[in-house]
């Protein structure tokens, strides 16, 4: 049977529940803050903040809105404004006190504009992705990251890996500066049965095990790297790397964006920013330092999950 | 005589020279450090940055470009994509070390299409603005500021300062905060003959005016507030203020966005971000405290001339 967006928004409130526990866990000491929102057109969300030991501050919101197309999205989707519409998903991003742990970004989401007749059929997809921004690019995690993504999509389709890496090579990038905002990782948008083999429920249970892969993925980077040594001088790399973060998502993030020009809650839109964020003007790495290996490492296209000589 | 381009261009290099001399002295330590550059597509600019005892960060940028009409930037002024295109003026933002000296932002400049043919007339307007950005509003302050910028305005056109101050009310805004950027200024764009009983040669010594009111203006604010003693939690708001600074510039700030999306000098647009800035989840200020007022006076349409209860 084909999943109802009642079954897929009960499923993203519970992938919520399920990366808060595992974070605070992990964590060992922050407790997510829960603000409950309603959305003034339908609908609203669950935002939950934490300010951890080893996450400075993390967001991991859920939502589930609906009402009328407000304009702006109609025009941008080219969807009949004023429409019913129905749109629930998870963001997450976590910025760590540690320079040595990445910030990550994870979304999946769902869209969907209910039949207006029993002649025109519903219209849906489904969207998201996982990205990591390390502030010190280690190529053998980059690589593990990747291969992780690999792994969950291989299981649903052969085209899914190669075709969203690239996606997020193109997306999470900043044009301005010529270089990506991390290693990447997947994305993808207005996934739809049209496009793939797989009926409503199988690209669904892709998207769960996208959702599902987020928590194992960070709660295992946590341990490794969390408590790892640093310096002056690496944490304020961290604080330039967070304002290359900042630019991304206030400059290029059609997410933000949107929310922002059509009036979402701020806070939880904005909870993506970093807690605190440095910008130098023509700052310089020292030739041949873990900077400038880093800056080298921030470029569309390097195939994480087949370079060998993992020290390069 | 009508003022010429290379006249024009030529008094705002000079303006930049001068202005850099008056904020070196009022500083007593920082100088500034200048780096020149080239546009591919032609014309280039000089870019000074200063880190000192009183300004933490500050920009004092001049530019003059040219050549053919970026596509963009054509279609967003509704003007002829290719023509040959002239472009030249100053632009400013200067963050200081204190909490009580506020950030401040000024813009002059010219844009012109020489005539095409002996038919075709050219086409050139100016356009600029100064708008102050108080870490904690002091009405006094306020007030004085917008009197000076309205001394300015009526030596030219009795219209001028409501229209501009409005116009800086409208555009230094952030929507998504629903609260002005600071206390606004004066705004102008696309300032033609057609528009004011005022030829090029007046409207260009109104442009000169306000340039000229920039220095003076703030180098009194850095005599009468650099030093005074400030805690860690105005230090903080500051850092809170400032993340509010860049969500304009990047968010909403056209000339920021334009310069970015068109393959700008990425160091010298961005000049204009803090050196420093904070975030914090549904940040909360005291009831009745400072930041309080602040928040209170970050609205559009204050009378800033008219206040009589300058304590408000």
């Amino acid at each position: 049977m084909e999943p109802t967006k009642s079954e897929i928004q009960a499923w993203f409130e519970g992938l919520q529940d399920r990366i808060c526990t595992a974070l605070e866990e992990a964590d060992g000491q922050g407790k997510f803050r829960e603000d409950h929102w309603q959305r003034p057109g339908g609908g609203g969300g669950r935002s939950r903040v934490i300010e951890g030991r080893v996450i400075e501050k993390g967001g991991v919101n859920f939502s589930a809105v609906e009402g009328a197309l407000p304009e702006k999205i109609g025009r941008a989707l080219q969807l009949p404004v004023g429409s019913a519409f129905f749109a629930s998903g998870v963001s997450i991003v976590l910025h760590s006190h540690s320079p040595h742990l990445p910030i990550i970004h994870m979304n999946v989401r769902y869209f969907e504009i209910p039949a207006q007749t029993a002649e025109a059929p519903s219209i849906w997809w489904f969207g998201g992705g996982i990205d990591l921004t390390p502030h010190y690019v280690v190529p053998a995690d980059a690589q593990r990251f990747h291969q992780h993504l690999k792994m969950v999509c291989d299981r649903h389709h052969q085209d899914f890996y190669p075709k969203f890496k690239k996606w997020a090579d193109d997306y999470f990038y900043l044009r301005h500066r010529k270089e990506t905002r991390g290693v990447g990782g997947i994305f993808f948008d207005r996934m739809q049965s049209n496009d793939y083999p797989l009926d409503k429920r199988q690209l669904f249970q892709f998207v769960q095990d996208v959702g599902d892969a987020f928590a194992p993925i960070y709660t295992q980077l946590m341990a490794e790297r969390a408590d790892l040594p640093f310096s002056e001088r690496e944490k304020n790399w961290q604080l330039h790397r967070r304002g290359r973060y900042v630019e991304f998502n206030l400059v290029w993030d059609r997410g933000t964006k949107f929310g922002l020009d059509t009036d979402g809650r701020t806070e939880s839109i904005l909870m993506s920013m970093p807690p605190t964020a440095k910008w130098t003007y023509a700052f310089e790495v020292e030739p041949n330092s873990a900077e400038a290996t880093t800056l080298d490492h921030l470029k569309k296209e390097i195939d994480w999950v087949g370079i060998t000589d993992i020290a390069r």
